[in-house]
């Protein structure tokens, strides 16, 4: 990596020392879930439904975005609910990326790519902007990568990000019901997941910034592990001390605030806890649902988002930076 | 699924016999490799570089569409270097997918997804066309999807497939150099690909369209099995009956027309070949190279084409239905 770009993980671990939390907001757009008024604007705004979907997207991420970018260190867009919505979509996804890095936000692209070789450095190519907007179309500060074609085919995205300060965030234990079908299945008394766990650990080591400005030891390679599973979060805490965590499952899937406390360092680092659905559309949920409605969804987001933060401040460290 | 919707299964069948070939095309544009005419022409009308190779990629694969829809079935586009190009390259890949289905071919989107839930579900609305060309922005026939995520993260894939009479290929066993890193491990003597292997041959059994038209009782639900490692292909052959496989490898990979042959069964059917580079730019690969030259590209692709379609005539089923 060349001397002057500054290194994911340090660039993350700032914006979480900055805004004195790890909560990870999710960018989930879902049509029927849209705020009314979104829906009837570009209703009346364009003809073609998938052009009409793709600006209510873009719309709605861009408030939100507003919402939360004084609260939160991070954004996680999915890319699949803009692919649906066909090129349109991903013109609408690469404008939301690009607004909410201009609002100071990490932006981690939730796309779940892999493949081998000089294709798998195409995707990376394709999202891992890392410290220069302009050197990828979807200029993401990291995306999510899936393991299961082999650790070879991870290389060609620790490549890229590492030329561009861009993280990568390798799926290792995923929060569906599942989950466990392959990832626990167990060789010699380990599982797959601490397998793949121990693949991710060695490239984040390699690459680890060192102790940068009291901020730990973090590298740039980073896993997803769910929240649903909250001993295997400790565990996999304890087992990859250089890597840069992603825990989803908390809030609509079901994982509660203590059960991320395993995730974090002595110091609150070491993780992001991502909600989507539960902040997205607050306002269809108890309590934010009477208290704003509709027309106040935003209102509600952002009250779902400092709930969110609150609750993580009670469980992370004690010792903590922020 | 509707009875008025003919399954994947037997439409590609019907192809295969049709052409009298399981050979399948890769469409994987590489700008680098394209003949210097299609780049000097795609310069000349566009200043932006990413719109520049959008539209080289497009030309490239349109006149590489017409060289082979007479000769094979089936085609695979690689979606990763499409996105590559960003939004622009997004509907470069969708204006490919129409046009290799109005000249009669199946096409197989290489996208590699895998998400949980609702957003998987987003993912192969995106891509199964199926019957209806309109159905999705990107129409393709079939989509190649991941399973590391579990085996119900499958499911809205299956479901959204055989409501279309579309098709989905589940990554079992690749063909890069460091497949075996996760998918050979084994529990209880089983490998993981083995344990995907079997969640696959359960959906595609469920679905099989019965012995229709004496073509054989596949499911849609196809695997991803690497063509450099024949013995394992002849076992996963006969380890999911009802699953119609499709093999990377073949050609630039290393893998060869003996390699493949267990991929059939006693009718020559059960398998697509697959092979991009060596036919994208055989203009630059002995023997056609000497032959041919940049200018006459498409002679170089016809002539890998057919040789590939003879050396595959020679290695699969003598009793084969066409």
């Amino acid at each position: 990596m060349s001397q002057s770009v500054t290194p994911f993980s340090l660039r993350l671990n700032r914006e979480i020392c900055r805004k004195r939390t790890p909560a990870l907001v999710g960018l989930d757009p879902r049509w029927e879930q849209l705020p009314p008024d979104i829906q009837a604007r570009s209703r009346d705004l364009y003809d073609d439904p998938l052009v009409q979907r793709a600006a209510a997207f873009e719309e709605f991420c861009v408030r939100l975005i507003d919402v939360v970018a004084p609260l939160v260190p991070a954004v996680k867009p999915q890319a699949a609910f803009f692919e649906e919505l066909g090129p349109d979509g991903c013109v609408a996804l690469a404008r939301v990326i690009r607004y909410a890095r201009q609002s100071g936000l990490v932006v981690i692209c939730d796309a779940k790519r892999g493949d081998i070789g000089s294709t798998a450095e195409a995707y990376a190519r394709a999202y891992l902007a890392g410290a220069d907007d302009k050197a990828a179309p979807w200029g993401a500060d990291a995306l999510t990568v899936n393991p299961y074609l082999g650790a070879d085919t991870l290389e060609p995205f620790v490549k890229v990000a590492q030329e561009r300060g861009a993280g990568i965030y390798v799926l290792v234990r995923t929060s569906n019901p599942g989950a466990g079908t392959f990832q626990d299945r167990r060789h010699e008394g380990e599982t797959l997941y601490h397998a793949v766990a121990d693949v991710v650990e060695k490239l984040s080591a390699a690459n680890a910034a060192g102790p940068d400005e009291g901020l730990g030891s973090y590298g740039s390679i980073g896993a997803v592990v769910g929240a649903t599973y909250p001993a295997e979060l400790s565990q996999l805490r304890q087992r990859m001390p250089h890597v840069p965590l992603l825990i989803p499952g908390y809030g609509s899937q079901g994982g509660a605030a203590a059960d991320v406390a395993g995730g974090f360092d002595a110091q609150g680092l070491g993780a992001l806890v991502n909600s989507s659905r539960a902040i997205n559309f607050a306002y269809q949920l108890a309590p934010y649902s009477e208290q704003f409605g509709p027309r106040k969804w935003e209102a509600a987001a952002e009250a779902a988002t400092r709930q969110m933060i609150a609750d993580l401040a009670k469980h992370t460290s004690a010792g903590k930076l922020y």
